[in-house]
């Protein structure tokens, strides 16, 4: 039984900051990626995935497979993400060319599924033979996964139910392949299990539900699966190590399992898929295991930024207190899923701790991934970098210092445009008599439960939030851990309130007027002393933002900066121009003189300084240049 | 010309801390490595390297292989540099029974050559046909290398030849390979170049220079040469890249390159042959390529401890400034390499610059690499250990926490044995008139230009340094650039005396006593702010010594540990039951209270304390715990 859920796509028309996000989706993202899909952007990496999908209609037909299949494994996954993206972006701002697009891409999907529902551009063309064989590297059940997700958001924002079809024939086939053929096995990359919850909601269809039970269940019953998998195959997509369990989550059945361990996506997926289980059968011990990883992730593994996965090796998680900043992996599409997981963690119980790492993440990580013009992505999401050494040096390849256009691997750019127009489903939620505010954000509320209000804010450079009330009900609030103080008022009237798990409750009758003040003062964050990489080192707050300091606006060196503890902190006005509206903060710094060669007696001379910070989600985008969040301190 | 050259194994009878050493690698160290050598140490990876030996001479002689060749393509490597320990122990400490062991082995590997003059069991035993078909892997040449440098040191040692010669007509052969047959080529693990100067010293042989020559100068001329050597071949030992001409230092001429890459031992062996040549054949232009290299590692690419090399990928040199100390690899050969590199320098220009790092390199970084009971060796030297993260994350894997009995890839171990016992040539150089003291360590000194004096200090602990002349000449004393303050006296009369280079040039007659005392204060050392890693941090010295602290003396917690910046030092009398012979420093510290979870808002409460500093040298002699080197400072 869920506490409550998530609000429908159609529940939330945005505007404020989000809705400017979602504009640049619209306008900007969703027409660029889609040139991506069909190769017609310049200087791109090539994509293939709409040409994979025509050609596997051919070879259906028993045509020729014209130029074949190109691309990674699970090239499929960029169409589905797109598609999902679509979708949610039409339930904001209809649009009958792009829907008309979709259509079209939907009918050459609908064309590549063979007539027992099968659905893989990379098998269908590439060898038949090779289905369900490699469960470890094969990516099938992730690309289903995806493309279910696409059909239930189309469904949702259009009434149409072409794809949705599809994926139930699709369902159905994996339905019959491991219920009732019952052929061993478990995802190699979690991610049908959450869609097919989805679908679940849906169509009410019991075989969804039926086959991610059995996959949550069974995975790492039998931890050597993998290894028997590929003795028997034969072939090997990139030579993975099927002998690393913690990799894919598949050392011992999950309930058992409590260190958030390996792959740091498919880790959330899986997870996020385990709480919506455990809320959607309540399945107590499902929910127990839930909360391990949860502890384990957000109270031992997580950046600042809401950034997860420490590493490039395997783009994992390590081991606890481990999170270097310059090395960080912490890739976009990891925080996107601890927010799908922190969504489902509050069906279960409403908790502020779940809306609060959900912000975080949001603001923090998913929003860097993208330029502020929408035209590039990040996939990596580094605390620290120092040109020279960020993407040059061995170790830290992986951390550019600028945002590349695409990536031959592209599952971060289309899962961010997916996330911030659907970012509604995060921000609502919804049960019987009570509408939940997770997050705030500007714009009209209409839930299903009849609650209709709108919601006026600035915010995250404004924290007044008003609710303007046109049918009344409970409204629950989430008051973020960070806001030391607030003040609640309606219709001019203060109340005295007392938080119940974080969130205000409040019974609210049409024409009410809610008005909220959070509090706005910057603040110094510090760390856990167990955490090497942060002792002596201070990072700057203010509301959900982190904030960062670039060289281009500390004289080309941060390196040699250090924040006085007791030192005055003066926000900017909010300031449009300003990486398309934003505030900066100036701190009381000293800047330490350098010194000839590497090491030296005698202790360098410290000036006193303005330091100047950007929001973290902003950096990158003026150019090349040094970037730190946490900054030595100097008391 | 040679300014000077350093002083031959017999000028150098030892006592002291370096005579303690030097007595632990004979009693402890070389018996112990024979018997892993001879596969009888317990619990201890397999070598095989003697058996491979005795299965090659079978080969020769037409009989079966026996149990063939096992470990590395280098295996051979590991009794070279035995042996050469062996002999300059020999020199030290005579020994009847360990002469006759090394006789015996030198019989074995004697009858381990071809008639032709080739050496290598791994090629003789399984593929004489690829003989010098893999320069980039073969380490054929690198094999050579050590062996030459063994049958010198055990020529200089006991004036036995038979080594000697069998090394001789060694590089006769690789003489007739690439020079009178042209082959193309040079070695892919540099080590021959430096190791034939050395006998072209000893037995003024022409072959060996030209050779040498031959190596350094067209090296990297042809920077696809592994390439297009291994489309020729078609086999692999490792499968490495032939196109990474930076790993292997071949990407263009060596008198062109400017700054210090790739596998960190390769460079400064590499450096090392150079720099030997440049003073044998007046080669200016050499020579400033070797002052740029220098210049490179030892202003831009160096850890405090003397450590190089800073990533585990390719063991090898990054970029400038990138000096992690947690994820450090700073192998104990690349620093012993280094001082390699620092002597040869030395017989270019007497510069204290040199026997600066040679000393940091040494008393850190190269005694680290051994357990102070002379029985567990580092290959990797961290700066930084936290127990958890270190030797356990996927990024720290090969920062161990403790010191392992032996490796698969046993270069180190030996490598520390060979170094302490030949001190004395780095310590002490001599040219026509005058006796150069680079490093100080008690002992008598009986040099080639007949000048002959005691020297008496326990330094590093004491620093006061008194010689005792019993045949005068010149002195040159190098005076550290870390004593800011000292004194000299002759005969009791303090002189006004100034530097040249660094070093203090004294005339001296027979029964001439000097007394020279530096400044023993503990200093704390500041980095670069180019240096990421090292901002807001403070590293403690003393003399040579760079100190560190571990979790053993600091109640488990070091991370949370500031050093206040004007806080009292006080050492602790030299203590010899403490890690063998050592002082501690007390510190004025501040300790930081530690939060629930990873990130608070309030800044977390400082309590004074005081923090207790230990010699780097000495860390992980006291079981798994935490220990860093560069600490937190606060004002």
């Amino acid at each position: 039984m869920k506490t409550q859920h998530q609000a429908s796509i159609k529940a939330y028309q945005s505007g404020g900051f989000i809705g400017k996000y979602q504009r640049l989706i619209k306008d900007t993202v969703i027409p660029y990626q889609y040139s991506v899909l069909n190769d017609k952007a310049p200087d791109t990496e090539k994509s293939h995935v709409i040409q994979n999908f025509i050609n596997a209609g051919r070879v259906l037909r028993g045509e020729d497979a014209g130029d074949g299949f190109y691309g990674m494994v699970f090239q499929d996954s960029d169409a589905a993400k797109w598609l999902e993206a679509a979708a949610y972006s039409l339930s904001l701002f209809p649009d009958k060319d792009l829907e008309e697009t979709v259509d079209k891409l939907i009918a050459m999907i609908a064309a590549a599924q063979d007539n027992d529902g099968y659905l893989n551009t990379y098998y269908t063309i590439k060898d038949k033979e090779k289905r369900w064989t490699n469960l470890h590297e094969g990516h099938e059940l992730y690309c289903s996964g995806h493309m279910m997700e696409a059909a239930c958001a189309y469904f949702e924002a259009t009434g149409k139910d072409t794809l949705l079809k599809v994926m139930e024939r699709n369902m159905e086939h994996i339905y019959r392949h491991f219920i009732t053929e019952g052929k061993e096995g478990f995802p190699g990359h979690p991610e049908i299990e959450l869609a097919l919850l989805k679908m679940y909601r849906l169509t009410n269809n019991s075989h969804c539900l039926e086959l991610a039970q059995h996959f949550i269940n069974t995975r790492g019953e039998n931890p050597h699966f993998y290894e028997q998998e590929k003795e028997r195959r034969g072939w090997s997509v990139w030579n993975g190590n099927p002998a690393d369990t913690d990799y894919s989550q598949a050392s011992k059945p999950l309930r058992e399992q409590k260190d958030a361990v390996g792959h740091a996506v498919r880790a959330v997926y899986l997870y996020t898929a385990m709480a919506d289980l455990a809320s959607s059968t309540d399945d107590k011990a499902l929910f127990d295991a839930c909360l391990k990883l949860w502890e384990s992730i957000t109270c031992k593994r997580m950046y600042i930024t809401g950034g997860i996965g420490s590493t490039v090796l395997g783009e994992a998680f390590t081991v606890d207190y481990d999170l270097p900043g310059d090395t960080a992996y912490a890739e976009t599409c990891a925080s996107i899923g601890l927010m799908f997981f922190a969504s489902r963690m509050l069906e279960n119980d409403v908790d502020g701790i779940y809306g609060d790492i959900c912000e975080r993440a949001f603001y923090n990580t998913v929003l860097a991934g993208m330029q502020l013009d929408g035209k590039r992505f990040f996939y990596v999401n580094p605390l620290e970098v120092v040109p020279g050494i960020s993407g040059s040096a061995a170790t830290h390849k992986h951390d550019l210092p600028v945002r590349p256009k695409w990536y031959a691997c592209a599952c971060c750019p289309p899962n961010v445009a997916r996330l911030i127009t659907s970012f509604g489903k995060y921000a609502y939620g919804e049960n019987d008599d009570t509408a939940f505010c997770h997050m705030f954000a500007d714009g009209e509320i209409c839930l299903e439960n009849g609650m209709k209000f709108t919601c006026k804010t600035g915010y995250p450079y404004d924290f007044h939030i008003r609710y303007e009330i046109e049918k009344g009900g409970n409204l629950a609030i989430r008051i973020p851990a960070w806001s030391k103080t607030w003040q609640i008022a309606v219709n001019g009237q203060i109340l005295e309130a007392s938080l119940r798990k974080g969130y205000l409750y409040l019974p609210i009758a049409d024409g009410d007027r809610v008005e909220l003040t959070l509090d706005d003062t910057p603040r110094f964050q510090y760390a856990s002393t167990k955490i090497p990489e942060l002792t002596g080192k201070t990072a700057l707050c203010r509301g959900p933002l982190v904030y960062c300091f670039e060289g281009i606006d500390n004289e080309d060196d941060v390196l040699s900066l250090s924040l006085k503890r007791s030192g005055n902190l003066t926000i900017s006005a909010y300031d449009e121009t300003l990486l398309c509206g934003s505030a900066s903060i100036s701190v009381d710094a000293m800047r330490c003189a350098n010194i000839d060669g590497l090491y030296a007696d005698t202790a360098p001379a410290m000036t006193p300084c303005k330091a100047i910070a950007i929001p973290y989600y902003t950096w990158g985008n003026r150019g090349e240049n040094q970037m730190r969040v946490w900054m030595e301190e100097t008391l």
